[in-house]
């Protein structure tokens, strides 16, 4: 862990300044207009960028964020927010809160980077700037950040609109694994909430109904009974044989499991030398489908498996779940508003020189996608979308209303988690990215509070998509944070 | 099943005029010597030959032996012995019984054919007499023939000697599977028996200390749910996964079982169509080892195994144990009278015809190993061998001293279960082997009665093999005689 | 194999009149309206159901269906139809042609039934007709019927309307696993072909642009040595080794195969007794996906994977592909116009008489999906379908441009295959799905002769969906029918 | 790796003034007896137990022993024989000769460490000296020192005698995986050797006509596609499946297999992280069987096993060989002559102190078999035993009569490669094995130049037990020594 440097002290003092920002109307009046929502983002953007900037120079892993959350936090702090942090027992997580009562928009913001992603910004090759450090392949920087430039912008706008109302911050560690959303939910932080923006870099302007898959992840571990592989090899019992059964058994599984789930998994430890019986053998497995509930279902076949290896094999399994992710509910009324303000905002413009790099770097990729200038596009509204990835935003999503979008913060045809999308997020195109995505955000906010039953329509779609009255909110992740899942 | 022929009856009545025989002195008198046995037997060989020939001609499965039985039970009662029939719960099931007291020796009788080994006799190529019928491939229409002979001239001499002591020949039906000896064991008929005398067709001749695999058979049935396979496999669980996870697992386990032990299976049922998901799968297992409990413990893994197959598939298993054979525990106290008994009898001698049948028979061999002559001669006495093969003679020689001879009733290298045996066991050649069987039998049972000091030492050495005291016979066997099991 | 009785002349006589049948004018004139192909088919209700019946009450297997083809070809001799006969090397195969010159419409009749699915007609419960005996589970006899009928109708139409064409009448033999179109297609008997109009008895009524799975399925055959499983294991090479080797990789190739591929499979020789090694192990293959390109590519990988278990094991694999069907293309353009014509033509309603014994017949199954009284309507177009189910009208499909509707001849809720649909398919409900699929399929003939852009359109479709000139239809099927597939 | 100390140079000049030793007679004369040989080692136990104590406090792995393979040298340097290093293009291999002509008698040294078993010598608890450093567990600090005594005590013989021949002592390098004798073999450098003897330290005396089994280790590792195992898993061709379904066959391979053959391995690399189908996989294998003959017939199966798996799995796979042991050629003529002397020499005697410890070290053993006291004693001479161990002496026992014989140097019941094992080699126990072991060889030798009938005894057995002049000597060992095996 690096230590943050002197630079964070001169960003916090800057943000100081901000709540004084471009001023509030202290009396009551009819909702200002869009225009001025953008028109604070605008005046901020180099304030935003340096935020960005920082958080991207120093990378820190899940649960280790300290900086990272401390940057946000005298950030929001500087605006006008309160801050309290530490919270549902984790040390990065925190919150910041403005005005009071009904409605209460939540606005979510990540920070945490990537292991092994360091590259330079702005440059189209590989180039590690700390060997085998972390790095922000996911864009996270830009995302705590431009969820923070929402706020703001929404506190000013409802401060200037005296409505009553209440927007809030969730800085939410460990999206990359350790489920920072997870505990907060647990922690009951989203009780009072009536909807929830959220968004993520990527390489297209978009805000779609769309979902992600419930994802499941675990560590199984078979111990056995060691014996010399020639002398004795009866005398041994191997911890690899059970793995192996549950494996082949997994393999067996995937014909009687909806098409659409995946169980993937790989052999971490598969004993020491040749010559002994091993007595433990450990693997990493996944399970994920586009519903929780029926992933909940297979998982439990998947311990079966388990159990059914270790007693057919004389050996003894245990395992640890290390990640649960519900899928991504998607709320088309939200949705639908949602795509309308990006659509106002429009995409990102690069300039002569962002253009000249978005070229050479989409020269390093295999087979880019979309076409260069798409980024400048919003991407028409559509549902019924399931992406591979998962998130525990899906967690909230399940709680309360919440609608995404995605920024083209990374050239087109970037994927995330690549050196590509680490060069792209350090960079003015990601900082341009940022911006449209603090815009939309805002601008939705404002909307919600501003017609309040586009809530009362997203809390009955929620209703009705969960099933009804019936649904209960459970988790298999783990009952404490496991802050120290990436040590 | 095939109605006996009117010359059943023929025999029987011949048979009626042996009680009367070579003459048993009323009063008693010194031991008679050895050499009034062999002219016992010599003197009806024609009538021996005529039963074993009739058993072969009428080849029955086990259970079924009705007619096979029955001749011999009339071959035993003509010649003065006490039948008791369908005892332990066994139709084909019988004792046969002469004198009274102690010492009582048993001499042991199987008279159960093989399916689908219908062969004409003294021919050197394949030839059917009935497709697919049975045939005497394990040469048993010798085996209780021979046994009843050694039985009748152990009577005459006992008759003769004026000693008390008991022969009792049992009629022991299923060797080949259904195991009718494991049940006249449970049925206790064998509490009084001081040793026991058996023997086996062979290709050569020897009296050996030596032993045979236990063999633990079972049909395991795995049960999953039926869907169609393109339409919903996700609602089906597959039988055959948990069928084939189970086999998985059994070779994993091979690697882990002490070296001799042997797993063999196959599958019987493994689906209807490929369009449907298996509800049903089934397969045959056997395992096999030196010492049954060791086997047992091995086969408790087994069951672990098809359960964690079931457990871990979706399915259910069930298991029918059809056989459990123990190994035989050798007896070297006995195996030393018998080797020199047999020695004293001597091989058997080829005449040109036969020498000439002999030679184009191992023709048909593809590589046999025993020289053509070796038939003549009496192999050295050896111990510690185990031999590959099982049988249910095993439960009783943990229970009683038991010694078992192979006679020359094969052809040099022919094996037995071949058509090549058949062909021997219905000819002059395995008239001969049985006649040599017959005499070493008789021999040895007259030493037990004479010196009974050889009981006692048989007795402790049983004691001691079985590891004193403690031992306690149990077995794995169906409660009940699977009677219908060739059916 | 049963003889057809008396009744086969009779109809045959009866047909014989229809030539004259409701008279086509010798004269050009403008288009006749679509009434007088609906009066046309009216008219002859009675005829059409008696063939039906006929052939529903000797349900020949595929490639043995002498009498149901005979039938047809003599009722559309009688009509006019010029009938070549045991075309594409297939005894049972036909076609029957009416006119001359282009547009060529083909219309497609199928009347092979299923094994074991002997049943009562209009009998609300489970009663085989003949035990074990063939039935019409699929609903052929109506199949073939209403294309005749329909062409007939057709034909009458053009001979009015005095235009150029040809209408001609495909008897495609065996399509429950023989693949008759498959060899048509192959003997060029679809060359000079503009347009195809197929269907399917259903429990609903519809025109979609939908497609079928892909299939190709083959029989595995593994080939070892065998050897004694306790005596000489180390000797022996398991065939079952091979087929289980086999099987284990393509459980681990369900992983990484696209995720609608579909393969399955059941084991139906694994061995004769556990105490041989296995020197034979077979069983049957299918793999599917939604396009044969895709199917084909995958099918490589599974040659693969059984030579590579073949190798690993020290065995030998051989093959044999049983069926190979492609998937159906759809096309938009015919189904547009087919379900336009279907929509005209309305639904089944029901009688008092058939209402009850549908309520009766619907209490039988587990869960009927489509409620009773659907048969009455016309389901909506839809596109993009694919169905769980194959058809070697695939194979058309991707030759000329093809159509294929659904119409109601089960009752709602009753599945193909079902005896239940054999039961519907005897009675008057069948026969008035079968009359409502025959008018729709003779108006679109009609449309298309009368309005010859609409096969251009069609044409262009069939090219575009195909991916253009590059296209080359091929097949694994076997180079020969298998005519003996049944037997 | 450490530098060697001062001692080591201090050691060198004491050995120096060896060659003056007890004084050999310059003129020929009957053969000196075996008292002088006795006498001769005697003279120097202190010396030898200091260069053993060196290279125990120096412990350097296979390919290493630069410091220990020099102390060896200098030590037979002063003693009169010539140094030839670096043989066989391994620098820390060498022979050490004195004498010309025939006979040619080699005794064999060892020298080499294990990692990680760094142990104080002579307390009897688990306590490293450096943590995860070297340790000699399997005593061949001993084993090279004994050699060396025995080398040169047999040149003293030799000298006095006068007689003709060459006493050869061969440093080899990396015994335990390396196997440096292989090379020396494949080198010529025992082409002109009559007789070859060697020890081993044990917990026992015995010099037996015993085997070991022949042993070929290997890497497999196979390469796949890598892919997103959520979005893309069709895509990728798991590295993993293929290494999963080559351990597949050959746990099915292990029925097929002589029952005494061992196949045993360890995944070391099974994937990365769950979420990507892994591109690489990685296993270390192990086969043995008593005969390498056979061993390398099954080997080969095993690699076609390998390529079935790839071939199945859409992966490729390589192979490295690491290790490649023939089994050792028993010698019965050569291991009477051992026995003998053997029994001549007796076994260890305890001081009070060494009985104490022992008593201790044994309390820390779970099972130790022999009983204390048996250190005392020589083993009977037996034949036809089968270790479960492999050493590359088997590499030479097919080109050469050798013979092996085993010295009490550990505690009875301490098995080798264990801490127990390093506590006695370092400690004054192991120094009394290693003085028998280095006595028996030296009268050993002694005999075969004073009777050579022995070694032209020795020679034909070994020619008879090869097979006749058909054998060629072949080995599966990478064409050069694999120097970095340790690193």
């Amino acid at each position: 862990m690096r230590r943050p440097t002197a630079a964070v002290f001169v960003l916090a003092l800057a943000a100081a300044g901000w709540a004084a920002g471009p001023g509030p109307s202290p009396a009551r009046q009819a909702a200002p207009p869009a225009g001025t929502i953008l028109a604070s983002i605008d005046a901020r953007t180099d304030a935003y960028a340096a935020v960005a900037k920082q958080i991207w120079d120093h990378p820190e892993l899940g649960f280790q964020e300290e900086h990272s959350s401390a940057l946000l936090q005298s950030t929001l702090t500087a605006a006008g927010f309160t801050v309290t942090k530490g919270v549902a027992g984790m040390p990065t997580a925190f919150t910041a809160t403005y005005g009071s009562g009904a409605p209460v928009v939540a606005i979510i913001g990540e920070f945490d980077a990537l292991p092994g992603m360091s590259q330079a910004a702005g440059v189209s090759e590989r180039l590690a700037l700390t060997a085998d450090a972390p790095g922000h392949g996911c864009g996270h920087n830009l995302l705590g950040t431009a969820s923070a430039a929402a706020a703001i912008a929404t506190k000013e706008w409802l401060a200037r609109a005296g409505r009553p109302g209440t927007v809030r911050y969730y800085g939410t560690p460990a999206e990359e694994g350790g489920g920072g959303k997870v505990y907060m939910v647990l922690a009951g932080l989203f009780a009072d909430v009536d909807a929830v923006l959220g968004w993520h870099p990527s390489d297209q302007n978009s805000a779609d109904a769309s979902s992600t898959l419930a994802n499941i992840g675990a560590t199984f571990r078979f111990v056995g009974t060691a014996s010399h592989a020639a002398a004795a090899p009866d005398k041994g019992r191997s911890a690899l044989d059970g793995l192996e059964a549950f494996n082949y058994m997994l393999n067996l599984m995937r014909e009687h499991v909806p098409q659409d789930t995946r169980i993937h998994y790989v052999v971490k430890k598969g004993g020491v030398a040749s010559n002994i019986v091993p007595d433990l053998a450990e693997g990493e497995y996944q399970a994920r489908h586009p519903d929780m509930r029926v992933l909940q279902g297979i998982w439990e076949r998947i311990l079966k498996a388990a159990e059914g290896a270790a007693l057919g094999t004389g050996t003894r399994v245990e395992h640890h779940v290390t990640m649960s992710y519900w899928n991504v509910l998607p709320n088309e009324t939200l949705a639908a508003v949602q795509h309308r303000n990006l659509t106002k905002v429009g995409g990102v413009i690069y300039s002569a020189d962002e253009q000249a790099f978005a070229e050479k770097l989409r020269a390093t990729l295999i087979s880019p996608g979309p076409a260069l200038g798409s980024q400048a596009a919003v991407q028409p509204l559509r549902s019924g979308l399931v992406g591979a990835a998962s998130t525990d935003l899906g967690d909230i999503s399940w709680n309360v209303p919440t609608v995404e979008l995605d920024a083209a913060t990374f050239v087109p045809g970037v994927p995330a988690h690549s050196w590509q999308a680490v060069a792209c997020a350090g960079s003015s195109i990601g900082i341009k990215g940022m911006i449209v995505a603090a815009k939309a955000m805002a601008l939705t906010a404002a909307d919600l509070y501003s017609d309040t039953t586009l809530i009362d329509a997203a809390k009955e779609e929620l209703h009705r998509r969960r099933g009804g009255a019936a649904f209960t909110y459970t988790t298999l992740a783990p009952p404490k944070p496991p802050l120290d899942y990436r040590r």
